[in-house]
Order: structure tokens, then sequence, then C-alpha cells
């Protein structure tokens, strides 16, 4: 197979949008372009990442919309979804289509529209990546399945609840910080340890700033085989390892602090880039709740399990740490447009290793990772992404 | 890249079903695995097509439910939509990943329930397939589409009304009297075109028994190496060119007679196969709407553009006609589960090379194509399949 490189990169301002997803992706595609030097009958095929566009604007087979929106017509367009890991299942599979030589330049991009409907009827969409007849119905929801894996933690390691509790929150204001230096980020505000102990009860022990919100955004990225991404750019990102792996509903799996999804997908990317999580400077992870930033560091292989939660008091994951977690604010402060979210993982690393992050950069950032999880624990992507020059 | 083959087949009947989408899954590929002489943890990978199970039966991320259902964690598992072109899209991505070299053994299935909604129901969401802002908004439907592409094909070409209607009739008969021979088709009645003039009239000039019904349904193909296929059967099918193609709605589109994403996508198809229209033995192409089938002979190059018509009354696509157009009855007779229809397409023509389809058999065929098509006519995948013995 061939080398693949991302040669441009585009992504929305996260937040609240009065633009469709339609309109949110053109922004963010045209921009990646730009960036490209390309114009889009330059692009070959369109992967689209989309998680519930059908039960939010009423709008499926959003991918060939999406293409017309920038003029494309002809090329096939698909979407892609495993919930809130939607966009990286389009960048795996745009990578492919590169490294197999069937195409040269191809556009990976998500989109997602989700304030439009409301928190409480957003959160029952959401409900639709749990198992229909065994966990919808149970009325369990997914702040609820991160409560469980936050007291199976405690339970399994011995960590007194009070304990995580904290670590937890240090999760919350360390992403908060690095999202006020973010332009892109949906919140930029810092936070305290105090201001989430003082934040609504969600589901315990899970409280209201423990929890990402719900945002609109797009992200896009332009994929080229190396030879030509040469031409493009003198800064390409070479795609160097992929992963994803799935799980059934929550039925399905006994340990909900060891994710089946996240340690074979991982093992998948790390295998195919020849790298270790020691080689890892940044890394870009699925913190849709903060428990859950603690959980994935250790399935990525920072950390030993059980060992997530005194990292991140050890200042591991924080700028000039072990490795960088969440550099742009993670799903916490940057926003959860849950099909874009694995996109915009890679814009930010793509940012990183070409040095342009501005207040928020990590200094040196060679080798970094995305890490995007779907449903009820149930799909997980991993990019890893290395600097090229 | 690799030569490809699909080794193996299953599918539920098509109809009303009590089953749940990931039930009808479970059926189809433990038929397709038990054809391949596999078990599911031979699967390396699952490319699951389904359109509208978030609407329907309030789930998402279904593919990783889906395997799950057969016991595979771990792997990758991903859902395809495209509206009605979502399980072409996952067979054609099945495709590459076993071309490239990446995996040996895939699976590539599709699973719809829609009768679970009712009608009136199923229709608004088969309309989320068209363009939120700019179509939906205006009140028009699938079938109101497709009259228009039956008026235009009127007024391009000077054929008088009544003459395509009779046309159009003649497809759903023909269709029809395929069906009763096949024992996993929804309808197995032979109609008269009698019996289409006097059904109900739907959105002029189409009537009940032009319009395909509304299905439940799922079906599945093992798509694997040539290599490994040679070890698994005699009777491999070889996929030897694959397409797929967009356009946008309906306004982005000047000719509804010549659908820019049928073109763009047989193009491909012919040209990675090395073939000619000419060289085909049988199709099963989309025939949502009668007029549907007319227009896509005309697109799929089988005939002249405004004699697909004329092409039906000289018997041309019947059986032991020029090329054969759905034996398997078509998404008219044998029904139309959305998200499985394109496995579905490749179950008949893998069946049909083999020689295994009993009455319905179309004796000699060596080389068959699928072709399907989502949304307001944009997306279209299709598949050229070769005998491998």
């Amino acid at each position: 197979m061939r080398q693949v490189a991302v040669v441009g990169v585009g992504m929305t301002k996260f937040g609240v949008s009065e633009k469709s997803e339609l309109e949110m992706f053109s922004e963010a595609a045209m921009d990646a372009l730009n960036e490209s030097n390309l114009k889009p009958k330059d692009i070959q095929a369109l992967f689209l990442g989309n998680a519930v566009g059908g039960l939010t604007e009423g709008q499926t087979i959003i991918a060939s919309h999406a293409a017309a929106e920038i003029g494309l017509q002809g090329i096939p367009a698909t979407r892609f979804e495993g919930a809130c890991a939607s966009g990286t299942m389009a960048v795996r599979d745009a990578f492919m289509w590169v490294a197999s030589g069937y195409y040269d330049v191809v556009l990976a991009a998500g989109t997602e529209r989700q304030t439009v409907t409301g928190t409480a009827f957003a959160t029952r969409i959401m409900n639709t990546g749990a198992h229909s007849f065994y966990e919808s119905a149970t009325g369990i929801t997914f702040p609820g399945m991160f409560a469980m894996m936050a007291h199976m933690y405690c339970h399994k390691y011995g960590i007194p609840l009070e304990k995580l509790k904290k670590q937890m929150a240090m999760v919350a204001v360390k992403n908060h910080k690095m999202g006020v230096l973010n332009p892109k980020a949906q919140f930029r505000k810092e936070i305290t340890i105090e201001d989430v102990f003082n934040s609504m009860m969600i589901a315990s022990p899970l409280q209201l700033y423990d929890c990402c919100p719900i945002s609109d955004g797009a992200a896009a990225a332009v994929i080229a085989s190396a030879d030509v991404a040469k031409k493009l750019t003198d800064k390409p990102a070479y795609i160097v390892g992929v992963g994803q792996g799935c799980a059934g509903g929550l039925s399905t799996q006994r340990d909900y602090t060891r994710l089946i999804a996240r340690e074979s997908s991982a093992q998948q990317a790390y295998q195919m880039a020849g790298l270790t999580p020691q080689d890892i400077d940044i890394c870009e992870l699925h913190d849709c709740f903060t428990v859950a930033e603690i959980v994935a560091t250790e399935g990525l292989g920072f950390f030993d399990f059980g060992d997530g939660g005194a990292a991140v008091e050890r200042g591991d994951t924080q700028m000039g740490g072990k490795v960088v977690i969440n550099p742009s604010g993670g799903l916490k402060s940057k926003g959860h447009p849950v099909g874009a979210t694995g996109v915009a993982q890679v814009y930010e690393i793509v940012n990183q290793l070409r040095g342009s992050c501005g207040a928020r950069q990590v200094e040196g950032a060679k080798i970094g990772i995305t890490d995007t999880m779907g449903g009820p624990f149930a799909s997980v992507g991993n990019i890893i992404l290395r600097r090229g020059w």
C-alpha cells in the first residue's frame, strides 16, 4: 500500500450555529481545499461522517447533497455512521482508497448540527446509539453509562469515589484551560475544581462540568497519496496508522474500564504504524465525559490500567507533561458535534504537527494519535499522524 | 490491486417481518457464512448498509450491534448510508479493503425494517433522502419525483404518455412474473397490464402497481481475496468492476432521464472490468418505480436513450431477451428493504452465475451487473460480477 498524507484541513467554529449541516460542511471543506491549493473538481471521492442528521435535520444520503453543495457531481460520495465515531470512520476509509492506489486525492469530512433540537430531544437522539431493544428500553442514557464506568473504575482499582471525582474535575479544568487558547472552541472559559463540584448533578458521580456540550460544527481534511502531497504542500502529515474496533452494547461487555473496541483499534493502529504508545507526543481523545478521558489514556497505552486518574494528578497529561492529551480543549471544551469530532481531532493533530497552534502549541510535536468512541463503548477509531518534513 | 470474489451469500425472505433489523441481519449473515464454510470468527471486518434504522427502530451505530449479534467483537464494523443505495456502498467498500490486500475475508450486508412504521410514516422517513431545505419542504415525495421522470421522458423523446404507461405496466407484469418463481420474493403473484391500469393512482402517471412495496429484509455476502476464495468454494463469483456516483437533489440536475450519478458510476464499473454493456447477460437494477427500470436500462448502456420503453415491448429485457433485467423479480416484486437491496442484487447475480436459480434461471449467465439508486437520483452504485469457473 502507498503512503498517504493529509495536505489540508478546515474546520468551522464549534458551538451553536444557525447554519445547516450542509452549509457547515461547505465552510470546512472549502477551507481544507483552499489550504491544499485545490479546487473541488480535483476531489475524486467524498467520505462524510454524520451521525444523526436524519433525526435532527431530516436529512439522509447527506454525502451526495454535500458533494453537490461544493459543486461536485458524479464522484462517489459516501456517508459513514458509527455514532460519535462517524468522522473517524470516514477518515480511515478515505485513507484506504488512497493507500490502495485507487484514488490520489479525496476529501474526508464530518458535519453535525445538534443544538437545533434542544437538549432533551438531543439526548433522546443520541440514545439511538444504545441497543434499541436491550438498552434504550431500560431508560439508560449516555451520562448513565459513563457514570457506571466511573463506579466500576473505582470498584475495580479500589479508588475512593471522592478521589476519582477530583481527578475527573482536574480533566475538566485542564481541557477548559486549553479551550481558552483555541479560537474554534465552543467554551473559552477557565473553570475550577470547585466549579465542577458546584455544578448540577447529571448522573452520579458525573456533574454538569464532567460532561461535554451538545454542539454544531464541521471539519474536513484533504487526503492524498504521498506523491501528490509533496506537490501540494511542504508540510504533509502522513497517516501512518489507522484502526477501528467494535463491541456490542453494554450487555456484551464485561469490563467498562477496559474497552474491547478501543484496545483492538489501538493495537491495529500502532501495529500499522510500527509505533508504541511511548512514541506519541500528542493525543486528541474522546473525553465526552471526564471519566472517559481517564479510561482512554489507559486503553491507548499511555498509562497502566488503574493509573489514568493518578496520571492526571501528576500532570502527565497537561501541557509539558508526558503526553499532552487534548491540546485543542477536547470534546469537553472545544465541543462535540458528533459526526465532525473525529475529523476535528485530525485537524488539531495536523496543526500541532505544523507548529501552527499558537498559544496552545505543543512544542516539537512530531507524532499524534486521535481516538474517537461511538455508542455504548461500541466503536472506537484511531488515526496516527506523523510529521512528514 | 488483488482479485476479489464473493464466496457465499445469504438472504432472508423479503416482505413483512416481525424480526428486528439485527435479527434479520443475523439470519442472512449466518446463511452467507455457512455457505462459505466459515464461522463468524473468520470475518475480519463488517460493512453494513442501513438507510433509516435510526428513524424506524431508533437504532444508530447498527454495524457494531450487528457484529456483536453474530458474536463478533473487536473488528471494524461500519455502517454505510446512501438511502436506497446503502447496500451497494457497503459491498463496494468491502471490495476495496480486500482488493488493497489489507483484509482477506470480510462480510458485506444490508438490513432494513420498514413496514414497522406503517406506510404513511415510512413515506415521510424515505423523504429524508430528498434535500431537507429545497425539496422536502415543497411537499414532493419519491413517487412524485419519478412521476416527473416519466413526464420528462415522454416530453424529451416525443412518446405519448399512454404509450409509456403501457410500457411501464409491462415492466411490472414482467417483474411480477419473475417474482412468482423466487421463493424469497415479497409478492409471488402474476399481474396483468389491466391490473396495473386499474390500480390506485399514486402520482400521475404512476399507479400503485408501478410502485415497489415497502419491505423488511436483509442480505449478506462474504467477500474474499481470490486466493482465499479458491480454497472455500469451487464457484467464486469475481467482483470485476465497481462504481459509485453522486448528484445533488433535483434542483442540481437538469435531465431526469439521464442521471449523472448512474452514468458516472456505470462508466467506472465497466472501465474497471474492461467490459461493455454488450458483455452483460443479466442485470439486477433499481426498479423502485417501473419508469425507473426503463431509464436505468438506458443509463447502463443496454439500449439507446429513448429506446428503453420500446425495448420492453420488444421483449428485450425478459427471460430469453437480449439482457435479462431483474430475474429476481426486482424491487417491484421481490420487495425493497432499502439498505438490503444492493446486497440482495448481489445475492441474485451470484446465484444466477452459479446456475442455482431453478425456474427463474437465466441459462448460461456468465456476467451480471447490479444497479442501485438512492435519494433524488442522488447516488448510484454498480457491481459487476463474473463467473469464476
